[in-house]
């Protein structure tokens, strides 16, 4: 199936059935996958078919769409359980990203706000609620877009690492939606993508979004960030992230700390974008997110592994501490520190 | 030709045939090259199959014997104008390494100052000299691993990046070369390898040499030195060089700038290694040192690229400044700042 659909975006839901873009195929090929059960989607978010922080969160919900559907019981408990061990076995598929639980606890307290309809009219909320958080998803993107015009003018430079992009979401992603949006204004935005080892989600997914989108990038391998820092070519980092600890602390693709510090060294601003869903007021600093630690043949002998029967070290994510982070791009405006104080009055607004 | 010779070495000169390890094919095959013309000594050093900034200089020499066997002119004005054209040839293969410029002006030298003897006895001259060449890179590098110790002890954390080992050089290396002497000595060294993008130098090829020699070597992704150094396990970095300017700045491969600000950051010794001809004390700063641009296709397509059709910025090298530099190790001693005047001071041991 190749170019199923228009838009660059991951999921897809059309005629009731559930397709992911195989972002592990790309740019070489564009796939979609049915995806037809829980089972399926949990291993289409473990095996990183579908990645990038908000769309894990959309994923799962759809995920649990797939697993309402084909729940026999028909009384509120026995569904309400079906639907909480479908909800913790999605739970465990990848642990960092927050909005993979974000998005389950929203479900489930749908289900649980629910209890006195019948169970067919439940399954049709908790479709509906699906809907609506991809919906939302891409709604709150466009609204980071439009809140980071604040740091973006005609000209500049930013770099980015990773994949926050249409990708990673739905329309315009967190850390690219600025630019994105700058460029429906007509400004002009340049842009340096870190390839991202060692899944090269920078190479393989930005460059071809943006390009697609008509945005002049350049691919650069991690270790160039502080050259082209260091040459003036680089004005703003702007990065997405994976989960926002109650004092600013974040997770996010491993590198990213790196970035962080090379930017300070350089007098560059340092920002990372995200949904208030990113933000865990329930963890207290980064020190407390768990960071997944993935298969070590990813390095090795993965995508662009050459190095057979050497040993490896491979965290999927890392912390950035709150004083590398110039400001935090939400769809409610750009936070700025103290971040204790400021992240926690954003609270009525998530 | 499989495991032709025992030892880890770049280049072996058997019965008068010179043969390269191919380190593209590194380590998935054992491949040995064999090098019958100048010109395929500059293919050869063009293509990285031999690289590592010492054995690029042994590669040109071994390419200017192979030059001087077939000179046709009998008279010294012929022959020497012959080698002078071989010199001009090889040097264009790569610019940056002054390793490569330094043998040649070497053996330009001894023929200089052979020039009252018949050219078959300057023949003779030119294939000893590099023979000479190539020992001497040896016990230099041995050097650099004696005078490393004193910043090495037992259970230390090295972190190093790209490959500046036995297949760089000859047997020990620049950067590794304290930590195969320390091995020998019977302490315990751990070493993280950064894969070094493009080409996986670390992953590839330091890895290797160093798990075959009994060393405990763990690969990372070059953005994940970040996150080691932030956990406090490395104790010193230390990396090769392929040109010391006179103030102390110096080029090694891209992402050597990197690793250093990280190190500055997490208040981390930083250490360049590198043979006394590695000094160039006629380029006054690394600002004034060329730095090779490689094809952006090694980055998209090439030894680990899987993203066709996106645009790429692929430096070879890039500079540290002497300030992020704790010391120099040569075979002369470990030299610290003012670089300026330290490095002066050496022009007599050269």
């Amino acid at each position: 199936m190749t170019d199923l659909f228009n838009d660059i975006q991951p999921i897809v839901c059309r005629g009731g059935k559930v397709f992911f873009l195989d972002q592990t195929a790309l740019p070489v090929e564009t796939r979609w996958v049915e995806i037809d059960s829980v089972e399926a989607c949990w291993d289409a978010i473990k095996r990183l078919v579908v990645r990038g922080a908000p769309a894990i969160g959309v994923a799962a919900a759809f995920g649990m769409a797939l697993a309402s559907r084909v729940v026999q019981e028909s009384g509120f408990e026995g569904y309400q359980a079906r639907m909480k061990e479908s909800a913790e076995f999605l739970a465990s598929s990848r642990p960092t990203a927050v909005n993979l639980f974000w998005a389950l606890a929203r479900l489930e307290k749908k289900i649980a706000d629910s209890q006195d309809r019948p169970v067919p009219e439940i399954k049709e909320l908790v479709e509906e609620e699906v809907l609506a958080i991809q919906r939302e998803n891409e709604e709150v993107c466009w609204a980071i877009g439009v809140q980071g015009q604040a740091i973006l003018r005609d000209g500049i430079s930013v770099l980015t690492h990773c994949n926050a992009g249409a990708l990673a979401t739905g329309k315009y992603g967190t850390a690219l939606a600025p630019i994105y949006v700058a460029k429906e204004r007509g400004l002009c935005v340049r842009v340096f993508a870190d390839e991202t080892r060692p899944l090269l989600q920078g190479s393989r997914l930005t460059a071809y979004e943006l390009s697609r989108a008509g945005i002049d990038v350049t691919v650069i391998t991690d270790g160039m960030a502080a050259v082209v820092m260091g040459k003036g070519w680089v004005n703003v980092c702007i990065v997405g992230c994976d989960r926002v600890a109650a004092n600013g602390d974040m997770a996010n693709k491993i590198g990213t700390y790196g970035v962080a510090l090379l930017a300070k060294a350089h007098g560059i601003p340092f920002y990372a974008a995200c949904p208030l869903s990113t933000i865990d007021l329930a963890t207290p600093q980064g020190a407390d997110i768990f960071i997944e630690e993935r298969d070590p043949l990813e390095i090795t002998e993965g995508i662009g592994g050459r190095a057979t029967g050497v040993k490896a070290y491979n965290p999927a994510f890392d912390v950035t501490p709150n004083q590398l982070i110039t400001g935090i791009i939400t769809e409610a405006g750009i936070v700025y520190p103290p971040y204790a104080e400021n992240l926690n009055s954003l609270r009525g607004k998530r």
